[in-house]
């Protein structure tokens, strides 16, 4: 397995690819990763026939009061990891090689996709997210590109500017890994302490509860299940960033649920903010991004 | 020559195209093609494998009150110049093709970059054109692509969105083809009566003027320039949209002249707003964007 950390070295060895017909997997992160990170990593092994991982702890795409300083790097262990899921390449930038003095184009999210969740909550973040996808779909260049369903508002902004700006990019979408008792499986969950890592799961409880009053009680009433939901969250010890119950492509918030919907939801356990979602779909239960 | 419509069949042909190792040149236009566009299509042919000229009036680059509606469209005139001139591919998407409903996601300029000319003049105008060169880029994946130095602040942004986002694309910038009299080609032109073709020598000859007074007279201070210009298209019955004298790269306003400058002049003859630019060396006059 290889290390670059030029984007003109990650190119070339694209080149050297496409002259030889390769398909080409790509799994973009932040590093810190976890069983969520490697399942998309032998999904693409097992697909493709080369595989690379990025690691880069993207600025553009935090907020000024956000956790960017902060935010776990574990290069060797990453690397170890991506190696033993079969990675061809684990492609590192740094921040100087991605956005060097002077870079200032970005691209836009449609706006009608972050108007709520994460984009009301975290002005900026989906810019910083699609500028950077875009610059590694430009170095990388793959032909299909994984992301996990945990992110699933970024999953539909994303799947949207592939979509509108024409990019040649097959994307595959991934069901969320949970640890055992259903927290999602996520970077940021190192941030918690012992005691914090308990409250967590009322995140994944609450949202079980949403499914349990949709499937079993017929519950169609949205305030309702937010109500329930927040009492779910508040009684562990969590403050609720938001709860939405949104249309699982175009994100806009439904009132009363006749299809399937996304029931996403935001939770600071802490000062650790931790996001989930499930799509519930009223005569099945939950369903996965892959059956969508 | 083949005429593509559809993106998906232009995806196609590139992906021969790359299994074959094919170096692929590229023309954008809004057709209607003149002298200037044959020069950059000429020119793709002789350096590439391959040329790809598209066609495609773009809406998201017009401001509600220009001229969109009524820009010419003259599809066979153009196909057959672009066969005499070589190229392999016309693409010619409609707009539902390229905007499908619902679209938005869009790319937006380095701000530094259009907060002058065109930028200042025409709001969203260049978030319009990084939109749609950045989705042509992504169908036709060209190598190589080819822009005149007329439309020269474009040229700066799509360089910066190139460099920003990582295109893997060679751009070439080309000198501005004019008239005998000097009017820089344009297909806005054609909107010119036979009084107001005339007039419209006004933008080259007050360009000419101030690279006179820099060189020759060793002028500095570009308020004097552009009072002397103003001067020369006021008389000839032109409107003055902007005259500004710029940093070539940056596009920073410049007071006082000491190394290379663009100065580029937008006005009005009648209802027709036509721009122009010339670069300038205080020591060695004009010089072309590829001397840069």
């Amino acid at each position: 397995m290889q290390i670059i950390r030029k984007k003109s070295e990650m190119k070339d060895l694209r080149g050297i690819w496409a002259r030889e017909g390769r398909v080409v997997g790509f799994v973009p992160t932040m590093g810190a990763l976890h069983k969520g990170h490697i399942t998309l990593v032998e999904r693409s092994v097992a697909e493709c026939d080369r595989t690379v991982v990025s690691i880069f702890v993207n600025p553009l795409q935090f907020g000024p009061k956000e956790d960017f300083g902060k935010y776990p790097r574990r290069e060797k262990a990453d690397c170890e990891m991506c190696e033993k899921a079969g990675a061809d390449v684990v492609f590192i930038p740094t921040v100087e090689e991605m956005y060097p003095r002077g870079s200032g184009t970005v691209v836009e999210p449609h706006p009608a996709l972050v108007s709520g969740m994460c984009g009301a909550k975290r002005p900026g973040h989906f810019r910083g997210v699609l500028t950077v996808v875009a610059k590694l779909f430009n170095i990388v260049q793959p032909n299909v590109a994984y992301f996990g369903q945990k992110d699933y508002q970024q999953c539909c902004v994303i799947e949207q500017m592939v979509l509108d700006l024409d990019f040649p990019v097959k994307l595959v979408f991934v069901p969320t890994v949970r640890e055992p008792d259903g927290l999602a499986m996520s970077s940021r969950n190192e941030y918690l302490s012992k005691e914090e890592r308990k409250k967590s799961v009322c995140l994944y409880k609450a949202l079980k509860e949403a499914e349990r009053m949709i499937v079993n009680e017929k519950e169609k009433e949205v305030s309702k299940i937010v109500e329930r939901m927040k009492e779910i969250v508040q009684e562990a010890g969590g403050r609720i960033d938001y709860i939405e119950i949104v249309e699982p492509k175009s994100l806009r918030k439904v009132e009363s649920i006749e299809e399937s919907v996304v029931i996403g939801i935001a939770v600071f356990i802490g000062s650790t903010r931790l996001i989930d979602n499930i799509i519930v779909c009223p005569n099945r239960g939950e369903i996965f991004c892959d059956a969508l």
